[in-house]
């Protein structure tokens, strides 16, 4: 392996073209991104070698899929199109389902390895790349078994070069539980912070009265629109799910709260105390 | 000033007590908790000098206050019914308008200072207390100009020391600014623990595929019932009014989810995105 392909220079594919270069550092490895601003920014920042387009992905090992998942909807059948029979594609994308579906009747669907690391950060872009990002992370790999395995090898290999630990799933099971790990957080937030933003006319009163558990809360009210509005459409009916479940807690609570009724409003909380024994296998 | 009387030796208390104990090595620091076990425990600990009761408190230049805020309403009086006329008490309650409410004609209300550090981590208990918890943190002061000046100047030098910013507010505004920025925060997260807890009966699922995004969002469901119950039980209508606007607007991305106005999803967030500028301001 070689010549590494990076399409979409950002947080994600930013970090694993720091991992791999770190680790293997004769190899070669190219941006594609759509935004040339960042492709440059890449290459200033030294996370690239070099800049490439499309048509040089015929010279690729191994290329990796680093965009918003509807754009990897459109883009992936096009790489697959273009590499070579020994090249090994995988994508990182917080959906699973419509993507593999996307594929499952291309010619080359055996080059493909669909991938979920559940690494992050608030962060977007190339300057939000960081070393070690992969370090003792999951990666959710689907339908293992329509990879050839020859390629698989060689991905898993990375991953484990990496530092990252591997869960296999179906598509169906990854995106219906990760919408209540990760996308229904992501929701929670952005409508905390979008509900204090509202109240709180003055800024000033909620950056001097909020403390870290504000701020960790709404951490995650950071993230990109570009890439978090997708994941909801291509997750669509995982998600409302999760937003009934949520909002019902919520009116519950509430209800609760309205009806003086301590004692359940205590044992809502406690009951969910058990999350710190959760959290601990966590991190 | 000399004899320190630290009411509730738990985080909130005992991080007071380890501060005050570093700056000035020459106070006596004195405990009294309903739980022996924590009495003990920050004995042993070193967090205070000695243990005590409430017919010490004569002897006292400060008291700290530093229980849930029921607790609170019930002890205040006591303890400035027992107190010489020189010294000063402070409450460190998440919610203020029930507590200066309750001493409101005390004959020693001039002895009491309503104050709230914005300022803890999820865990409790005397084990919890940690050095410079209140660095850089902001206290509010409520109705300041009931508390005699003298005994203001002596409390406010030991908050500057401790590395405070002070704000004065009137309980009212205390009570419905903070329901916004850290009560509401602990519902959310703790709903979100409850919602993920109960769709996820498989808890390896939770820590395998939960990021640091999950984890962040569901910190503060670590959190004491037995001391956020009586929070919300004071401050219940302000609660009440910050689920409602957020109830409301987690109802209303769904419905874009659902409507498939995408368009609108991501305006939602990129809205919210805001409060990165905001979150510069805290921490």
């Amino acid at each position: 392996m070689k010549n590494v392909f990076i399409i979409g220079v950002g947080l994600i594919g930013g970090s694993f073209a720091l991992d791999i270069k770190k680790q293997k550092p004769e190899y070669t490895i190219f941006g594609i991104d759509k935004s040339e601003d960042h492709l440059n920014e890449a290459f200033n920042l030294g996370i690239i070698d070099g800049k490439a387009s499309f048509k040089d992905l015929e010279k690729a090992d191994l290329v990796i899929v680093a965009i918003p998942v509807d754009a990897t909807i459109e883009v992936l059948s096009k790489v697959l199109d273009v590499i070579s029979e020994e090249a090994i594609v995988f994508d990182v994308g917080s959906t699973k389902e419509d993507i593999c579906l996307k594929v499952k009747h291309h010619p080359k669907r055996r080059n493909f390895l669909a991938a979920h690391p559940i690494a992050g950060t608030e962060y977007s872009g190339p300057k939000a790349a960081i070393h070690g990002l992969y370090k003792d992370k999951t990666n959710i790999i689907c339908e293992v078994e329509e990879t050839a395995f020859k390629l698989q090898e060689r991905a898993l290999g990375l991953f484990a070069d990496l530092g990252m630990r591997i869960r296999y799933m179906n598509p169906k099971a990854h995106d219906k539980h990760i919408a209540y790990v990760s996308h229904l957080s992501h929701i929670s937030s952005f409508m905390l912070g979008k509900t204090v933003i509202e109240k709180e006319k003055n800024e000033r009163d909620i950056f001097d009265m909020a403390g870290s558990g504000f701020e960790s809360t709404v951490r995650l009210a950071k993230s990109s629109p570009a890439m978090w509005t997708p994941i909801f459409k291509q997750n669509k009916t995982n998600v409302i799910e999760t937003l009934d479940g949520y909002i019902s807690n919520l009116k519950q609570f509430k209800q609760f709260i309205e009806d003086e009724n301590f004692e359940a409003v205590y044992n809502e909380m406690e009951a969910t105390n058990h999350i710190k024994d959760i959290l601990k296998g966590i991190s």
